[in-house]
């Protein structure tokens, strides 16, 4: 047992960057030395930026991996709650639903959700991460009020999507079980004092958990607002916060050669300005990472994709992540990663140790195109498909690099995620941008509030009116 | 009943590409009207060669709206056989996977397989397509046998994931059920006389149905490969051919105005070359249509992401499809898409009518930020939200077009999908490309047998040996 747990903590990532570099791919795509050289300073001065930064706490997402008592108190709380539970819901939306779907999919078997009552050992997760009204629909259909709890999640407690699911599941409860059950059977997480769902939490009493100042969606996985689902469906926390504390000790060198989130972030900044590397695609040769590269999206594409003025020039910054599945998509992106534009770089993630494998059988040992694959395991094809879609990408003079995990685990999901983090926030710094607002959502958000009548925005519901009355629309 | 049947045949679906031009956002993006007129003469003489080559049957796929009697076929023998079994397990990738799945997400409720057999109508849904060690072991774990089908799907046969996937479930079946039960419980979708999967279903006694020649995997969702399944879960099959049928009639016109998908491939080819959008994002407003996404990525990517000489200059051609949801991605994607790289185009997929809807109750009047909520529906909020999205993105000068569809149903999918392989093909001649060709992926198989071991494949296991000592490996 001991050692098992020392094994698993022990389980360090690593990232292989061969194949970004000329030696690889030739000095066209791939990195040169040189380059490397002279970004070196930019690099290095940038990491001292996230150093100072972070001592003047204005980086409380580097805090996340030592808050041990926090988390405790969660898994406390989730340990005597989800047994009461078939099924857990979260409402909540971006950061509030990417990072739970991304730890549940890597962290719990595949069909969790579909085994029945015995053989699961933790709730049932749904996350309402949309408006869709037929999913709505369909779930409040498969679900016994009776056993599911609702998670809603959001800082401000005014993100229209989650509050109008909130509105829908406080309903069901009041309708099926009574006015007096809402408040057993939601649990909100929400600001420590503001906002509309804080005001709801605390006048009916509902158990409230706080989403900490200063650490935007898309970097709360880390805090109750990823911690408190996953603990509830039965993921080990601490073990994730280690995980994270390992990666954060690593990337505390300057030395991009010993800091992978400093070389990772280098690296694909020296693409994207140096090569027109102008897409990132992540794609994981392993089912339960699927969803990593959708967290990963959300990341790299709210912090980076920017808009800002530059010597009285508008730039618009930001590489477009892209989210594939090994080995699914060689039979389905592969074609355009190998002979479409060489305008990517791949990133892929490597699972040296399945938690469970499968043999191939034989049956058919004269059949040419059959044979050679019984006897070898799914484990041990897939981990080929992986080297061998790498080796013909390179080979296409492609930039790509691969995260290698151990195995898939806590400790190691923690570290991957905390790197991508800090790569992110590395990547903002490099880029001169503020990573951490999302200034370009408001409009929309303002127009959709005009659309649906919203008091306050009469006149912006004009405005749109008066602009489309311009347009000759074209549809056929 | 009749009059519904009626109005479900006569929904068509639409096309609004009004703000792909500039007159919505300008002519710096947006496409104008004398660009299309210089364009006009290539479009029409690809769609005379379009014409001319399904006249020549050279493009089989043009004939699957009309083969009603086939579907027919299996119709029936999926009604008699899916009340046997709970479970279809489809054993398949690419091309062979991607429609079913789309098809499934879009006419089944959202959680078909998580409904007791009491309340479903037809048997849950398995795709395996991949050669995930712990998906497989976890699908085997809560699968019963008895009540399972596999529909194992691979033209040539000789595909490695699926042949692997294959090689599990018989044996699957043989050790819980028996080796007479095998012919009982795994149906093949192959070459009508050639490969190892033809030979295995004849000598075996497999029930099995043709895939026929000349149609890809990408293009194939409207043959066997897709039909079966869909017929096997309780998909109106003949009203998807009807739909393909009146998107077909509609694709007849050399005029873009009229033809939807000529003037899709006409704008999408201006944008990509003379405009820089080198990214084409399909971004549904709802969950149902989530994988028609997915599976327009390989139709995209796969068939126009190619290498090719001309006057002796290596040309990579292609425009990366990227998959996004609305109203979700909102929160994650749309500050890249707002603000980052103006290197996009937006492929809005819209629905007029859903098949349920959910009202948002009230409960708080007096609280602003909540109470304009109320009374409105899920339907409606999204459909706000996706104008919204629209406007913000217009406003911006993000070139972005809409394809509308009145209800979600066979006859509206069956349009859609077929609009978007007609697109392809058109955009394939504007390219003066091979939509129908996939020679990148060939480098990688070749290097995954080296790798297996595979018998013939020993050289090149040894290049690669030799490639590897050469290259410094650069892992932290």
């Amino acid at each position: 047992m001991a050692k098992k747990k020392n094994r698993s903590t022990a389980a360090i990532i690593k990232y292989d960057y061969t194949n970004m570099t000329d030696s690889a791919i030739g000095a066209r795509h791939g990195i040169t030395e040189k380059q490397i050289e002279k970004t070196m300073p930019h690099a290095q001065e940038v990491h001292r930026r996230r150093v100072a930064e972070r001592k003047a706490g204005k980086l409380p997402f580097m805090d996340l991996p030592y808050k041990i008592n926090e988390a405790s108190d969660i898994a406390g709380f989730a340990k005597s709650t989800a047994e009461k539970f078939d099924n857990v819901v979260v409402l909540g939306i971006g950061g509030s639903a990417l990072g739970t779907i991304c730890l549940q999919s890597a962290l719990n078997p595949a069909f969790h959700n579909l085994k029945d009552n015995r053989k699961r050992k933790a709730p049932r997760l749904f996350v309402e991460d949309n408006i869709d009204p037929e999913r709505l629909a369909d779930m409040l259909d498969v679900l016994d009020p009776k056993k599911t709890l609702f998670n809603v999640i959001s800082k401000s407690g005014s993100t229209a999507e989650t509050m109008s699911a909130f509105l829908v599941a406080r309903n069901f409860i009041k309708r099926t079980l009574g006015p007096a059950a809402v408040k057993d059977h939601i649990v909100a997480t929400t600001d420590v004092s503001k906002g509309v769902l804080r005001d709801i939490a605390d006048s009916e009493g509902l158990r409230s958990f706080i989403v900490p100042d200063g650490v935007g969606g898309r970097f709360s996985v880390l805090t109750p607002v990823g911690l408190l689902p996953a603990a509830l469906v039965g993921i080990d926390i601490l073990k994730l916060l280690e995980g994270a504390a390992i990666m954060d000790k690593r990337c505390r060198s300057a030395s991009p050669a010993k800091n992978p989130a400093l070389m990772a972030a280098l690296l694909q900044y020296i693409a994207l300005t140096r090569k027109g590397k102008s897409i990132q695609v992540m794609m994981p040769y392993a089912n339960a990472l699927r969803d990593v590269a959708d967290w990963f999206r959300q990341l790299w594409a709210e912090s980076l994709g920017k808009k800002y003025s530059l010597d009285g020039k508008v730039v618009n910054s930001g590489q477009t992540p892209v989210k594939a599945l090994g080995a699914t998509d060689q039979h389905s992106q592969a074609q355009l990663y190998m002979e479409g534009p060489n305008d990517k770089t791949i990133t892929f993630l490597r699972v040296e140790n399945f938690r469970k494998d499968v043999k191939i059988p034989g049956g058919y040992s004269k059949t040419e195109g059959l044979s050679y694959l019984a006897g070898h395991t799914f484990g041990e094809l897939i981990r080929a498909e992986q080297a061998a879609t790498q080796i013909a990408i390179t080979d296409n003079n492609r930039p790509n690099s691969t995260i290698i995990l151990p195995e898939i685990s806590p400790a190691t999901i923690g570290q991957l995620l905390y790197m991508l983090e800090i790569e992110t926030s590395y990547m903002g710094l490099l880029l001169n941008i503020d990573a951490f607002d999302q200034p370009g959502v408001e409009a929309g958000k303002v127009a959709a509030y005009a659309l649906m009548g919203r008091a306050g925005f009469e006149k912006r519901a004009a405005e749109i009116n008066k602009e489309a009355a311009k347009v000759k629309r074209k549809i056929i």
